[in-house]
């Protein structure tokens, strides 16, 4: 199918670019120095490809896309880099699976649904999850005491990995990992796994890096200037065009908005509503044209989508499901 | 099922409040006088409440949404208030199908699938679909030289609903008015259709309100002090406590983020990541403890969910499929 066929708004992959970025990070951080994480794209056909590409584990953000990837025979090592209270669900898997814990409740939560591996998770700088990194050992002793074995620690220095300041990016990112190291010591193991798109080559700390990002890349990430290009944007269709603006048929309920708006070629992006981008084009534009939306962030942004579709000049060569949506 | 079962992030209907909500609505707006739209809800099963309540048509915003509807049996008037340059989908449907024009080309779209009617779109002040009131008698004449039956006019104020101050909402929504009467009385038909949730009692030109949000509502409408009450919430899990904040499963991939952050009871929202939000409690919580999460802007958190769950009394009293989402 000719892309000129989709009905829209319609999320598309540039194959080309898409295999670039992946390329790159596999060429950076080969085989488990990187730990992919699935979050940002929602698809096993495109983790798929990052298996081929000799990356064994996978990093999951919900226990959906841990069923998702064990499902379609990626389950090899996933590591759910988040905390559950419930994890019953997990151990049901075929699968090797480890799971995050920050406190005795999730750590209770793993050893009462029968699981085996944990990571102790570390707060080192971002306020979200993860234990003091001074809590880390007597967590990992409590939860070696209750039958779990403890494969190391995790830690996002997810305040650092946005930075558009190469070196504050590396001064935050290796102050965070001194915090991991420390906490380290005190839990043992032989993973250390942290890091983002952001930070994937200036974490030189971690024994695995979790970027998910590199693969689809976004407006907001492109602004740091890594060796990876945006790969996904969503094409619509110009609906009404006025004198000094025009109106196509992507908005909110098509992009995530977190990071701000999105971006049209050629043109000055005013607002979004739920099925309209309003915009300033550079040169005339008609109704009937198709123009690409390159969404600000990500992550958020797939997950409105059923499906991607992979195109290569200008043609469709495959449809890939987003069938890790959903809790 | 108890709401305490139920795993998160959850989005949750209060029905005690989604009944009041929608009785107030048609209480002030009966039947054809309310046309109500179901870009804010996606939900067929909603819908039907609306139906029953005497309403007779529905508004939508996509293909999609048109399509479910007339499945579901609610097709006895549908308005597709926005412009399509393919057709062909809603020719095919079992329904009354009425669409929006605001160019040749939309228009022509019409025609060519087949379509009977149309209403054409007028521009009364929000820089987005509609065309200029005085080209709106053309078009028009245009559309009922291709066969077409032109029902009326619409056009959406949709600068003014949002307003917090009454007197200017009221003030911008007659100034819009007074343009689409202008459009209609060189356009002719019965229907004059405009408005939303915010204007519903101050619009006193249309003969029909296209309102959505009343049912559901969000923190962004609250603050206009209207007779609805936020009936729509995402239930969140606590999973991490420090010091100073608390962490919840509940993120960007559940909460529609253009309108800002969400609302949680008795705390500061700190920040939303993909699967988390952050948060100042002003009571200690524990891990496991279950929050309220309002969403900024319901529409586009609806369309992240696949189902909601209807909720009274801590009960689980029906599960609602949000079968409208996608394209």
């Amino acid at each position: 199918m000719r892309i000129d066929a989709l009905q829209t708004p319609a999320l598309i992959v540039d194959a080309r670019r898409l295999d670039e970025n992946l390329r790159a990070m596999s060429d950076a951080l080969p085989g488990p120095r990187l730990r992919p994480h699935v979050k940002a794209h929602k698809c096993t056909a495109l983790a798929r490809r990052q298996a081929r590409l000799g990356h064994p584990g996978f990093t999951c953000a919900t226990i959906r896309e841990m069923e998702g990837l064990a499902a379609a025979g990626l389950g090899d090592d996933l590591l759910l880099a988040n905390e559950v209270v419930d994890a019953r669900r997990l151990a049901a898997l075929d699968a090797r699976v480890t799971v995050a814990i920050d406190s005795p409740e999730t750590l209770d939560a793993a050893a009462d649904a029968g699981l085996s591996e944990v990571l102790v998770d570390v707060n080192v700088g971002l306020p979200r999850c993860g234990c003091a990194p001074e809590q880390a050992g007597a967590l990992a002793d409590r939860a070696r005491a209750r039958g779990l074995r403890v494969r190391g620690v995790m830690g996002y220095e997810g305040h650092a990995v946005g930075l558009p300041d190469r070196s504050e990016r590396e001064r935050l990112t290796a102050e965070s990992m001194q915090q991991l190291l420390a906490a380290h010591a005190d839990v043992g193991g032989d993973v250390v796994s942290a890091g983002g798109t952001g930070s994937y080559d200036c974490n030189r700390v971690a024994t695995e890096i979790q970027a998910g990002s590199y693969a689809l890349m976004d407006t907001a990430y492109d602004a740091l200037g890594l060796p990876f290009r945006p790969a996904l944007y969503v094409l619509a269709t110009v609906i009404s065009v006025a004198r000094s603006y025009a109106v196509a048929d992507c908005g909110l309920k098509a992009l995530g908005m977190d990071h701000g708006k999105p971006s049209i070629d050629e043109a000055d992006v005013w607002f979004c509503s739920d099925e309209h981008v309003t915009f300033a084009p550079r040169r005339k534009l008609c109704v009937g044209e198709r123009v690409r939306v390159w969404p600000a962030h990500v992550d958020p942004t797939v997950a409105y989508h059923e499906r991607m579709r992979v195109v290569e000049d200008e043609r469709v060569v495959e449809t890939w499901s987003v069938d890790l949506r959903g809790w």
